[in-house]
């Protein structure tokens, strides 16, 4: 059950509530985020919902029956719409598209792609600093260094920074520099990693595990929220299976039942999702009817020359095209 | 290698071609069609292809390096046509439109489906007579009899029928009523049957296997192609993974890989993908922009009273909104 | 729910059975084996067992809620033995190992085979002259011509055949020289091939689907004894998953379950169950501590020459250390 | 390649062996552990080995071409012994058992399952004080004050204590009182926890990923042993597979494999591997035939009352079983 507290709800208005739902036998959770107050009830025996709804401070109440709650659809119906300011939002009817190499390489690479963008008509750009890499021996990224150069471009040109955060140690740190904190797949559920994202008022786009359920993507998505941050994105970025075809297999599935159970925006990460270039762009276009919100994409203004992930990432022309076709495919008015 | 006889090829000069190509090591199978007859050579050592391509009776050579041969693109360049007749084509630029139900539960369903078909311009109609079902004591569908009956109905209203075999014994008699053979997934490896379908000559589309790999249906392809058959569709309808969320995983990414890697025309199962009624739309919508060169659907006149497959078959309705999509889909022009 | 008619249960008795079973809701399937005759029942409205329970020709009532009946143990506790003549038996206590090469060769590789067979007192060989092969130009298997010669060696030394079966047109043709017919993978749902094994009185073993549940491994072992034949065996040879360093992932878990829900015997094949040499001995003695009934082995004089599974097929030398540890470890009474 | 240097070789050796290998094209990798000083060295051209081999300071020279170098077989033939002081070691021949709770869950319980760990010669005690949880509403485990509490029972009955660590700011306060630190599966590339691990002398036993596969799991201690940590476990818990009869997977041929490939020590989980308590016993007995070094199992004075995991946790009967069953078959010489 949630209950929205008013604007102002008292102490002891909220201890009065809190005390009715306890009484009933629910366990209660406070939420405070950015934006507003919440009490998760969960458990307990049946009872009026009415008897708390007409309590002073309780702005509007809920019965959520999914594992997840403030996640879920049930409670909110309209699609969240996170946003990142100076006309920068990622929600329904957007498109979204974030586009950028896989790592930031050096500030020759940053001012090609982040001019590139910019000509595109684009608002978001993708790259890391940090890299999770399978081998110890790999290149780990550029780190602090890089994502302070990066952020300055970005500034000059109006575009906005996604970037993965691998480690609670790393988000103070790159808080000013980032719009959106990408929580990769290996940490989807590194819980104490998007706890600590709760605290923080920057949006955090959560990348579906390898193996992840939908229900995992979701409750990672409750571990945020519930710890106080509402600018939640979530990202299907394929999962894995038997065929070694691909990298992994983009579940477009999932990306219809996401934005089916819950409110919060979804990008498709078509990049990761197959991880062969030729087929990135389709595969974008597939997930937007599938019913994607947006779209993440690996460019860079030399492909075979990134330093990590060239199998699938796009040069320029392809990038050129695809946004070309998101306008008409927009236009057909078919989703 | 694939050698591709001229039209007239006499006996002797076949035997030449035969032995030019043993003498180079080759194991070599000789496939004849009802279009066409190829000499397939595997194995061998490396040797000069014009001392084969110079020999009277060779049309057309090609080396091949795929584990299939006759079904791979590296051979064809050009997607297959698959012609039924009456100007029913499978193929590109057609986005074919299969629909019906699950099973064929008797005159007044058939009649029914096969009406609003024609309102919505649609040529082929699905539905099954013999079905595979998990528990021994479920209904296994009304077999001949009602194969016929629906016979006369689409052949009436200038309807195609495909609909599913499951057994050596039923091709002879089905063969007569149907128009395309459906290989389920649960004999995407039933090799015989393959075979078997080979020697007739029908249009076969080929489920992919539940944990079937691209490669495995390929190959499967290459067991109808190789036996004699050329008019071949490959169908994508959904793998099985570790989510529950929904019925099968619609794999997306085999689309766009199945139809780079061969030739044959591709149609996607949204049905069987997700499982789910109310997402088979957007997911069908999405499939087109993968590649697929149409679409499989189920739809009822009373789609929660299906005799089997209930919660995936779409009503009339949306059906209709479906249509409608896809030609506006279709105009956007992104593929 | 199972009802186990009496041995010489008239047709009268058995329709007044019949109907009050109908009478109650349920859908009746009769079912009769070589060794008994059945009344199945399906569906229905609570009502008092003993009403039906005490009418004349009823043997034997139980109640089965799993989704398979005649295969549970909820119906039949002891595990059954399934006898193939000779003092050759498969069931509990047993540690039944079969063994021999992937396909039947030649005379001289039966002999050997034959021969060692006997040396370290195993019972049953196995063998394969129908050969499912992922590709159409693979070698497919030695045929019926093979079969007769490998069963003369076989009756002359006692041995018992196991050979797959891939065809419903196989089976008459195979059954005077098999001794269990073996069910591949990929036909673990060819629904048309287990009935009409349900119809031959020959012991039939069932391999799990590459990517088949539990319960359907279940279900295709309900086809078989609900058309007519209750010598069955099932057989856990690995599943399909993402991992790659070897070719099936073992499932072991299925091994404890399978026994735990059905009271039919299981048989563990490492060789296809990890497909790699040097691990099979460990794993099939793993196998057995899981529950299984016992073991079928790839084996060969030559295991590198091996026609097909080359990789996965011990030598002799292997073969005799696993059985002095199959000894010691039945000694060793911890299962 | 591997450089394992002399005990006490001079920075200026160093050097001059570091230039050597940089003079072949090499990257270098300095790591330098509680044990030994190595230099890895990954790419290069192929030269004469003998010329670096004969430099002053190098102990030892190995090629070793797998993804993973330091925690290969081919490196180090033998099977490494963690040892935890005491008498208390993990290694060949030691089929070492760790049991205990899924969460450490007060007094009462520590004393109860001590006690019975003692009476039954087991040396370490499993529990978690910081527990992983899908729910972020639901019990995250009793945290340190637990830990201290669980740490002086354990200390009085000299058991050692292995615990799951989530997050790199748990890693000094949990040291002091504990001797294996367990990474689970949901941080198995977690790689900044997996590298401050490196930093600490603790035992560290890494858990594979859901969906992580053996070279994963195998670049994971890479990752530990790499940042100066040799005293590393590895741990088969079972996989995500699309089978849903269990929780689990446990995948046998992995634990056969993860032995032949890294002279790292392994131990198996049967308490997640298949989640059924039931059939717990059975697969632990089963993973030691597979080849595991030892098992980890649940257990609980009352395990249908366990705050968490209460479906995979055993009795104190079904555990003395279990020691009992393990003393005879390691009596019976069959590994």
């Amino acid at each position: 059950m949630i209950i929205q507290l008013t604007p102002n709800c008292s102490p002891a208005k909220r201890q009065t509530i809190e005390s009715a739902m306890a009484s009933s036998g629910m366990t209660v959770s406070p939420v405070d985020t950015q934006f507003r107050n919440y009490l998760i009830g969960l458990g307990g025996k049946e009872f009026d919902i009415r008897a708390i709804g007409c309590l002073a401070g309780v702005d509007d109440i809920h019965f959520v029956d999914d594992a997840y709650q403030l996640v879920s659809r049930m409670w909110k119906t309209n699609t969240t719409t996170v946003d990142l300011g100076d006309g920068v939002q990622i929600g329904p009817n957007e498109w979204t598209l974030m586009a950028g190499p896989c790592s930031i390489e050096g500030e020759e690479q940053i001012v090609a792609v982040a001019d590139k963008l910019v000509e595109q008509g684009i608002r978001i750009m993708r790259g890391g600093v940090y890299k999770p890499r399978t081998s110890p021996y790999a290149y780990r990224g550029g780190g602090l260094d890089f994502l302070k150069l990066w952020y300055k471009h970005c500034r000059e040109r109006g575009l906005k920074i996604v970037s993965e955060v691998m480690d609670v140690r790393q988000i103070d740190e790159m808080a000013p520099y980032v719009d959106i904190f990408q929580v990769g797949t290996r940490n989807a559920q590194n819980f104490n990693l998007l706890d600590a994202l709760g605290k923080v008022d920057r949006a955090v786009m959560l990348k579906r595990g390898m193996s992840g359920t939908i229900d995992e993507l979701l409750q990672a998505a409750e571990y945020v929220f519930s710890a106080g941050n509402e600018k939640i994105i979530l990202c299907e970025r394929g999962i894995r299976t038997f065929e070694t075809a691909y990298r992994n297999t983009m579940d477009m599935n999932a990306i219809a039942i996401l934005k089916d159970k819950s409110h919060l925006p979804v990008i498709a990460d078509p990049s990761h999702g197959i991880g062969l270039r030729k087929y990135v762009p389709q595969l974008a276009l597939a997930s937007l009817l599938a019913g994607a919100d947006g779209i993440i994409i690996e460019t860079h203004p030399q492909p075979e020359k990134s330093i990590s992930d060239a199998q699938q990432t796009i040069g320029f022309q392809e990038l050129e095209k695809l946004v070309a076709k998101m306008k008409r495919l927009k236009a057909a008015d078919v989703v």
